[in-house]
């Protein structure tokens, strides 16, 4: 998917509301447990429940491997499912990969090709070479770690290097990587006044946006700063939409809860056109 | 596996290295693309013939994901035959994880658990809250990424930080960190000179040594500057001893340049010890 086409059904959605699909086998509905794939059967209703009011979803991979091949088998059908039912929404593989060269392209070719997505999450610390394999990718996105919204971001990621925090300095060295264009990257809400530092660095590129709702940050700060001409944001939540009810009505619950977020972004949306 | 096993294997053996199992479909023999999983016989056959000569099996999670469901099949039979035929041999998921809290949680989870490997490596960009769900897991070892073999290395690990580089922030931050003496890290060979500074820092820990062989580094530095009274180093050789022969001689030729690094290595503990 272009950024363009991004771009437009954040427009005609008038959302950019990214769904996490964390799906944890002790927080689902006790009924699915029945099911012969409860993580698969969780994600698709939650899909068929909210795919009108997102343009991304992002499943965690850990949440998958840590069910080893059942797991990895349920990524695989929920990518699939998206791609065939919903090709305009946007998928995000949140892996965190990140390696020497030959094996970041190994990794490439596990997200972008062997299961389709459209973008997958990588991690800096390796630095250019780590993460251009993922760049060559056309029509595929990057999207790197910035500041994260974990307290663990302040041990690293804003010490001071070279007169300057280290988050920024990943950001300004990464324009100048072969393709960078294709790069998202990812910034914690937690932290929205860095917003505006960080839109002077990289004005044009989208930002991937956790800890709106569980994690605690706020969504108009985050439009005040980090919105662009482009809108620029995708904003996620996971447990606050796909956990709004562990009942059987947990997929009404989900829709309630992104409907909600949604009606806030259409609000910025129209704040800021 | 405690770390005392591991030295004592390491005394017994007269060896460091540990093997990468980094299975590319395009580099392996072509009688093994006939086998139901090509991978896992690769593996099989490699793991047969150098068994007595390292202490250690390293395979890259990147090259098993790239091959979907399959690949994930690959590994799992591949840490099972390890752990079912060589439980003394010391078994890394090299997955260079990290993410928030609960989903570290998941990926120790993953590897510790699902696949019982012995250790998983990590990334150190998140900080500690993404590292220490790791280190929790009793007789189980964290090896996280400190100073890397690549070139993109100098774009991040050895930019000053507070008055020192980043990678030497990042020992020194987490010898604070809870469970500490479960970490090991990653140092690549190719900066030996760089390991008497490492050893001032963390004079006990192990060290995980890739990039000796294809890489490029070289073994006697690194035991020069890096060993210590319980060795402390693994050093570990992937392409080189796997892709030795393309032949059906494969396992044999991969024997060959095993046991050269492992007389090698037993020259090194004399001269050290």
């Amino acid at each position: 998917m272009t950024t363009a086409q991004l771009v437009s059904e954040i427009k005609r959605k008038q959302s950019f509301l990214c769904i996490g699909l964390d799906v944890d086998l002790n927080k689902i509905p006790e009924h699915l447990l029945k099911e012969e794939d409860p993580i698969f059967a969780f994600n698709k209703a939650i899909i068929d429940a909210t795919h009108h009011l997102c343009v991304a979803y992002k499943p965690n991979t850990a949440f998958y491997e840590a069910y080893g091949i059942k797991g990895w088998q349920a990524l695989e059908k929920t990518i699939t499912y998206l791609n065939e039912k919903h090709p305009e929404i946007f998928t995000i593989a949140d892996a965190k990969r990140g390696d020497i060269g030959n094996t970041s392209t190994m990794y490439a070719k596990a997200f972008f090709e062997d299961l389709a997505f459209d973008s997958v999450t990588v991690a800096p610390y390796m630095g250019k070479d780590s993460v251009e394999p993922f760049l060559a990718f056309e029509n595929k996105h990057t999207i790197m770690l910035a500041l994260t919204s974990n307290q663990g971001a302040f041990d690293f990621q804003t010490k001071t290097v070279n007169g300057k925090e280290l988050y920024k300095q990943v950001l300004e060295t990464s324009k100048t990587w072969n393709n960078s264009e294709n790069l998202m990257y990812v910034v914690g809400a937690t932290k929205a006044e860095y917003l505006a530092d960080i839109r002077q660095i990289i004005p044009d590129s989208f930002l991937l946006v956790p800890g709106v709702g569980a994690q605690g940050g706020n969504l108009q700060d985050v439009c005040k700063y980090g919105m662009n001409g482009s809108v620029g944001l995708l904003i996620n939540s996971s447990r606050g939409i796909i956990y709004a009810s562990k009942d059987t009505d947990f997929a009404q619950a989900a829709a309630i809860k992104a409907e909600e977020l949604q009606q806030q972004m259409k609000a910025e949306l129209g704040r800021h056109s």
